[in-house]
């Protein structure tokens, strides 16, 4: 919704992002005017229960008063979780404290450790787990994992062999079926595997950093800042981000199945080059616009 | 920079308006994505060193911590003066010292009794007064007054009688010359009339509100919310905003050179209904929109 860095510009918003996964909705960073980007697209949340705050620079969670004030005045019920460092609780409550009268809903702050590389949320189908980060500020990725699905039972299998109702949830576990007269058939006559679980990483803000490859190997897609081009790595160094280069370096060395970058530096009004910077070194990049819906397919495993 | 109301719009951001006076610049509210809206216009804040918020409703105020911190990641070193209620320094201040390590400015906090129709910053070419409103929280409209300029000497005239650089500020003030052959000239006779003062009045957020009449009296222009329309005159009235109809009749009453109507309901897609409403009872009516630049020009007085 945004993939601007810490100077908005003319096309750019601050970092925010919203990943549908198994028919619900996150949010992953909310820098100032997430809500007016969600008006602009248009885009509903009305799924989103859980947000995740990487690090507490503006950039990254200006956008969430606004946000839990608009959702309060929209009649929202559902409670939601912000899961961010322990800080934030003690910046935010107080402005949702004055500014929230009269919502209906209840935040909840979830806190959790930046250094760690933990799962931090967790459902029957959608497991997320932090990846340290190293910027100025204590700061963490995210990695999305949908957990594996079930087989599918083939239809024309039920009928063939009159299944029951009743067995169909064993055999989606891994049992094969006897029939009535005694023949066995395995498991593997009766399903298809299921589809491969989707892994999604988010990181940003970070420095260039070789400890998180091991953490985000072979994710379908990742999305890692490119807020300089080469030419300004020194100032990458400096300011602890990535140039697009190392941010392919990086989707290159973990053989992901796709890279976006994004979080650009207002000085490059040419993102393009950072593109070709980046595609040079791992061609299945994307560059990041505001605005953009992707959807994310499963990477292609030899 | 935003005329809209509490929930952003595809077209409308909340409300913010950067006044330019005498070479200075005073920004007057400041929802969330001013600083985007600066961006996209563009327009420069070099000269705005004071900031007037008239309530503590997050559609006036949620943009102040993003453009406080942008500043200072622009290197801003004049002192920002903040003019508001009591109340803001408690909510903003440890957001500002949290989020705006490095920077090189001061951000001070003026408060104000929003119940008084009293001054709050003058200068030696402007005046700024509050206007009390009738709003759910407390809250003040805001007069800017130009201070009256001195006449202007004309040239033709100092050198007809020889007038020195000495005697020039009297003259200015009020006094007559007295020529070498002692004949005298009186004031009239070596000036221009100085252009009047211009005079802008700020009302938003208010219920109708007849008790501001006097204080606005035959100002050059009037910005006055019109978040409903007449259709909707009871919302109005439950949420202590006001129509079109009912700005333009204040408008009407107080003998305003121009009036301007905004901070709009998303209710209303369709605006022109509101300019219409507005117009058929003050026929010098502007409707804001987003972006718009606007010259305050005097009234023509009879």
């Amino acid at each position: 919704m945004g993939c601007g860095s810490a100077l908005p510009t003319r096309s750019n918003l601050p970092s925010s992002q919203l990943l549908e996964l198994r028919n619900k909705q996150f949010l992953i960073d909310c820098g100032e005017g997430m809500q007016i980007r969600m008006r602009q697209m248009p885009v509903r949340v009305s799924r989103m229960n859980h947000i995740f705050i990487s690090h507490l620079h503006g950039d990254h969670c200006f956008g969430l008063i606004g946000l839990i004030c608009t959702l309060g005045m929209l009649g929202r019920t559902a409670d939601l979780y912000i899961h961010a460092q322990p800080d934030l609780e003690r910046l935010l409550q107080p402005l949702i404290n004055y500014h929230g009268d009269g919502m209906l809903y209840k935040v909840h702050f979830e806190p959790f450790n930046p250094k760690e590389h933990a799962v931090i949320y967790e459902d029957r189908s959608v497991c997320v787990s932090t990846l340290p980060l190293r910027h100025r500020v204590p700061c963490a990725g995210f990695l999305f994992e949908e957990k594996p699905r079930l087989p599918h039972i083939l239809p024309e299998q039920i009928s063939r062999y009159n299944i029951p109702h009743s067995s169909i949830n064993l055999i989606k576990q891994g049992a094969g079926f006897t029939t009535e007269d005694g023949t066995y058939i395995p498991h593997e006559q009766l399903t298809t595997p299921a589809t491969s679980p989707l892994r999604y990483a988010y990181c940003s803000d970070t420095a260039y950093n070789e400890r998180i490859i091991p953490l985000i190997q072979g994710v379908d897609c990742l999305y890692h800042e490119a807020t300089f081009g080469s030419e300004m790595s020194e100032r990458a160094r400096h300011t602890m981000h990535s140039t697009a280069a190392q941010a392919a370096t990086i989707a290159q060395k973990a053989q992901v199945g796709q890279l976006i970058i994004g979080h650009f530096s207002a000085r490059h009004a040419d993102q393009g080059r950072l593109f070709e910077e980046a595609r040079s070194i791992f061609p299945n990049t994307i560059l990041a616009h505001d605005g953009m819906r992707h959807e994310i397919r499963h990477a292609i495993t030899s």
